[in-house]
């Protein structure tokens, strides 16, 4: 059973990418609002379900903005869950802080951090890296996006976004960090994303369907090896 | 005149990409903090010159980044400048109604909206269009970056995000806004962004320099016209 919860609340793109658009089931119940399930087992929480128009814009300072989440964590019956799953906007400020503080009872098990190849990027990566560690996060690991792209009519792969520091893989070697695995850039990421579509029903052979296949195994036995996120210990296991 | 000011608290990019990295040349005087320049005319301030490291984090909630905000614009011996262009983090938050409200009464030109071409990016968009216009900032145009990508060994063009809605051309369109370029995916602005060399002398004549040109044509254009940045009375001249 697993939660799935949006904490972006300026840019609200986890109903857009689950096709849940213009659903908007969140009802007030006795027990909170209840969370919007893509299927039986996957139940979802997001800002986007409690705007009147997916245009309209979210104008909140950080103090509301951590009121929001509070609620969302405190507020929505989300019944029995195994797993919760938070995805924040980029930054280290009022939404990490926030999750970080409302869940410090609970002990969260990690973060996966998403950077693509550019060092303009791993540049404010390894901030949220050194955020994750000032407030004593385990990492699971990194994942590299936008890794490479195969053009599709002469199969000659291009690194558009040139990893001119060595990428994410460097990063992880210099911080002593899992890299989780690499996605290439495909045009059916951001039309499936778009569509509401899932990647592994619409390409389920596309080299980025196998990349994403890798990343949640090598999450998943990281869990199933010791009980919670410490990859060290589970890697040379 | 120009004066820059990155007003992206906890991921500042500008001093990489402008070449300015380890400058860290702000110092205070009796006139107050001396931005770093980069030509004669262009004058910087980023947080990313006030760190120690550059993978320091800076982990602040919304008083505080608005705190630096207003120190930025108070206490930074600018000099005489024609043009200030503040370059935001993606929302609709604390360092967005900060710029809007510490200079208001300076009267703003208008806002460059930056998107991608997939729904998922425009979504986000429409939502800070809409922030601009609530608090009555006038829309000088949006830039499409990413495209499309034409592959170097064989010319074909793949659209790596795909406009499934219609891109920036059908939200401007929709919306009556100017569209101002559309920039393609080059591995070349990577290149020169993390080394901090300008794509205007790396790479003079590729698309996406063309692109750019043109975009800066536009504006250039609008506020020679009009004085202001009100493109409908330009456009029409």
């Amino acid at each position: 059973q697993v939660a799935l919860l949006d904490v972006d609340i300026c840019g609200p793109s986890i109903p857009k990418i689950l096709g849940l658009e213009g659903e908007q089931q969140v009802h007030q119940s006795g027990s909170g609002w209840s969370p919007v399930y893509v299927e039986e087992n996957l139940g979802v929480m997001s800002i986007g379900f409690l705007l009147n128009s997916p245009d309209d814009a979210v104008i909140w300072r950080g103090p509301k903005k951590n009121g929001m989440i509070k609620q969302f964590l405190r507020d929505v019956d989300w019944g029995e869950v195994d797993y919760l799953i938070v995805d924040t906007p980029p930054g280290t400020s009022d939404e990490h802080l926030s999750i970080v503080q409302y869940l410090s009872a609970a002990r969260i098990d990690g973060v996966v951090v998403i950077t693509t190849p550019q060092e303009v990027a791993l540049q404010d990566v390894r901030k949220e890296i050194n955020f994750c560690r000032k407030v004593k996060l385990p990492i699971i690991g990194v994942v590299e996006n936008m890794s490479g792209f195969i053009c599709p009519s002469c199969k000659n792969e291009s690194l558009i976004f040139p990893p001119t520091t060595g990428g994410a893989e460097k990063m992880c070697k210099d911080l002593n960090i899992p890299l989780l695995g690499q996605v290439p850039l495909d045009p059916r990421i951001g039309k499936s994303c778009d569509e509401g579509k899932s990647l592994f029903s619409e390409a389920p052979d596309s080299p980025a369907t196998v990349a994403y296949r890798n990343i949640i195994k090598m999450i998943v036995r990281d869990f199933k090896c010791t009980g919670q996120a410490q990859w060290s210990s589970c890697s040379s296991g």
